[in-house]
């Protein structure tokens, strides 16, 4: 990653000077990645003219941009080099860019491209967001069973450049039904006589086109898998998922469990190219709920108003009592969720979860109560307050942690993202919770 | 991952009458993460049971488990099966394994195993935690340069038992240093009298032992490769990295980072199995840091207590204040720790992130502000008061906004974690903000 960012004077003044050469050996010794990176920092117009100069490796270097990045550059890209470029990307790119482009456009190109190409995208577009369907590619390598060893490897060396992976090669029947699996490895090491169907790993692991990206993600991390399969309803062979894609919507999925967790819509866009105003809703929308759950601690300590006129004192530990409960329902909330979706918990674990987190939040309670009956004793307050502070503390505490587990596993279990109980909202529940203890101890005291 | 579960009462049944035949039979039709799964359940003494019944792919199954639950079965099982199983694992897992035994375990173990595999074990247990080193295995297949094609997968046909991939070849000189790269595919369909210098990739991106492995794991991920390569300080190399336990990297690191960022030490054990004391531990630390920073919020109101004397009502609005200032950080503290992890952002970022979210404060400010000076006049407060409400929102929620996005960015700067700087801690340096900001609005207009 250091190495790109070299080159990068270098970069620059070749492109000032037009120097077109020097920059085609640049780029010739760095991965399309790190080139990507680079033309990034450009305008779309500069980056569609070097992608140009750079022919075929340029539109590796193409693949690597981001989306927004891609669907720019093509608006300065003729009509044939954009067919071009299309018919020369992986089929799942190739169908997430269209996807970003005006439906006039779409419809100018298909018809420029070839039939099965054409036929390809038509197909991908029709999946759901976010299944296996749209994030797979259908440039996997298939071969019939009966064939040998040695007929599948001269197979494999012709029709090698289009797929995107050989490493896996996906045995079927004439109707494309999925009949096993053999990879590169064992067909390198078997004796070239063998059939497939003897070499053969039968009953794969598969998924059908509509299920839910992260679950196919999931099984390609847990069974370190290259890459696996995807069937239509007639369990037809229709895509392969690879490890890098699967990677991708591991990141993915994790970011926007943890922006949820943080009480902020996801974000898709790297944060500097977020739009400020769509960015400026999503917060707003959580913020403006939480303003008004948050409303109701003003309620709370309204319905204290007596208690509080009596003694004043009792406001100076309000908001040092209710962040304790949030912090550690915060911490609660942090563990289960995460843990949900790492899969070491799981729904019906809710009774375990609420053992555990219920004596956790009592140990911890009494030791935050120990500190806040010093700290208040510190600031000269009668015993009668200093244990309602104490005892508001320890009852918060274990509040906050309790809720905080149970929040994340009550909507895992009536079907929603954990994650959206984030860490304010469980907070915000907190809070009053904290001041109607704080007050109840208080008022039974003074 | 559904098909396991289906198995569960046969598995049982068949462990609870010995029966092991069918037992071998169910497993055999399952991937050795789903038996490792299966048998997660049960206690170390019966797992080692089955481990020793299905002999070779039980050690592809004990592979599996968790490295606890590894250790806890090696108890049950002899010198001589400990010592055969070492030997058939991954160099790397191997190394982790025996990270977790006893020094006299390791001791006594050691001298039984296979010269080669003793000095190779010795070699890996040298590197620090969460190196290259400690990640690489040391099963890569690499050739020299001037070797045909033909002879390079006749060669690869005999060494593939032993390597953990034979899918990126890595040429060497005699001394072991990296001259390039091959993958299988390029041999495959490479003419077989090719040598393999004509073929290679020169200038690998390569890492050295002592990089960390998050900077490798990044690398993976972001070429897409199956496996980099990793050198000594000579530049000879010692081993690779694979994408799965790239992969596995990625989800560790961003579990960290999570709970970090919710105000928990890095829990490395998954819920359940964590120590309950070490989790008090881990969590009460944090806790009571944070407690001792909302102290000063009852520092601040006590600085304005004469003006909570005269105004009672105030107090109703402090914990909606300091909330809503928490919120807006929290948001922005996640937002920019995110976009730290995933490289949208960087350390230099700085001005243009402040300003981002300056204006994003402000406009989320002005809005709930609006709402909060509706909430106050809904209660008959004064205009004094519902302009004091409105005020400090607008405050501290760009206040929230800006100390949210710098301090993360502040400690990625100095070279800390930013994760550490958790929305908890931003929130209570935020109301500390907010009570300040409230008062000292409520004193000039009241």
């Amino acid at each position: 990653m250091q190495i790109s960012k070299l080159f990068l004077p270098e970069v620059s003044q070749a492109i000032e000077s037009g120097d077109l050469e020097s920059l085609r050996a640049i780029f010739e010794d760095l991965h399309p990645s790190d080139v990507a990176e680079l033309l990034a920092e450009l305008s779309p117009e500069r980056i569609a003219a070097i992608v140009r100069i750079l022919r075929a490796p340029g539109i590796k270097v193409f693949e690597q941009l981001s989306l927004e990045v891609q669907a720019a550059v093509l608006k300065h890209l003729g009509r044939s080099e954009t067919v071009k470029i299309l018919e020369e990307m992986p089929s799942d790119d190739r169908v997430d860019l269209l996807k970003k482009l005006p439906d006039e456009t779409v419809d100018s190109l298909l018809p420029l491209m070839a039939q099965a190409d054409r036929d390809d995208v038509r197909k991908l577009l029709e999946y759901g967001e976010r299944t296996a369907g749209s994030l797979m590619t259908t440039e996997y390598a298939s071969l019939p069973a009966q064939i040998t060893v040695l007929e599948a490897l001269a197979t494999l060396r012709s029709i090698a450049p289009d797929r995107e992976t050989i490493y896996y090669v996906y045995v079927t029947d004439p109707n494309r039904h999925l009949l096993g699996t053999v990879s590169l490895r064992d067909l390198v090491t078997a004796k070239p006589i063998q059939k497939l169907e003897e070499l053969m790993q039968v009953n794969p692991i598969s998924f059908t086109v509509d299920t839910d990206q992260e679950e196919v993600a999931k099984a390609v991390a847990k069974y370190d898998f290259l890459a696996v399969p995807v069937v239509d309803k007639e369990r037809r062979l229709v895509g392969i998922v690879t490890h890098d894609d699967a990677l991708d919507v591991m990141v993915e999925e994790q970011t926007e469990d943890v922006q949820r967790m943080g009480a902020i819509e996801p974000v898709h866009e790297p944060y500097f190219r977020a739009k400020f105003w769509l960015l400026a809703q999503k917060r707003g929308l959580w913020l403006a709920l939480l303003f008004v759950s948050a409303s109701f601690t003003g309620t709370a300590l309204r319905f204290y108003h007596s208690t509080l006129e009596h003694a004043l004192t009792l406001a100076l530990f309000v908001p040092l009592i209710i962040s304790s409960g949030g912090n550690s329902g915060s911490q609660s909330v942090t563990l289960i969720t995460r843990g949900l979706a790492l899969g070491d918990i799981r729904g019906r674990d809710i009774l375990r979860v609420m053992m555990k987190e219920g004596m956790m939040g009592l140990v911890l309670g009494l030791f935050l109560g120990t500190l806040g009956f010093f700290r208040a004793w510190m600031w000269d307050s009668s015993y009668a307050i200093c244990f309602s502070v104490a005892l508001a503390l320890i009852g918060v505490v274990t509040a906050g942690s309790l809720i905080g587990a149970t929040l994340p596993l009550l909507f895992k279990r009536l079907g929603f993202d954990p994650a959206i109980m984030s860490s304010p909202f469980v907070a915000t529940i907190v809070d009053v919770t904290g001041i109607v203890i704080y007050f109840s101890v208080a008022q039974a005291l003074i």
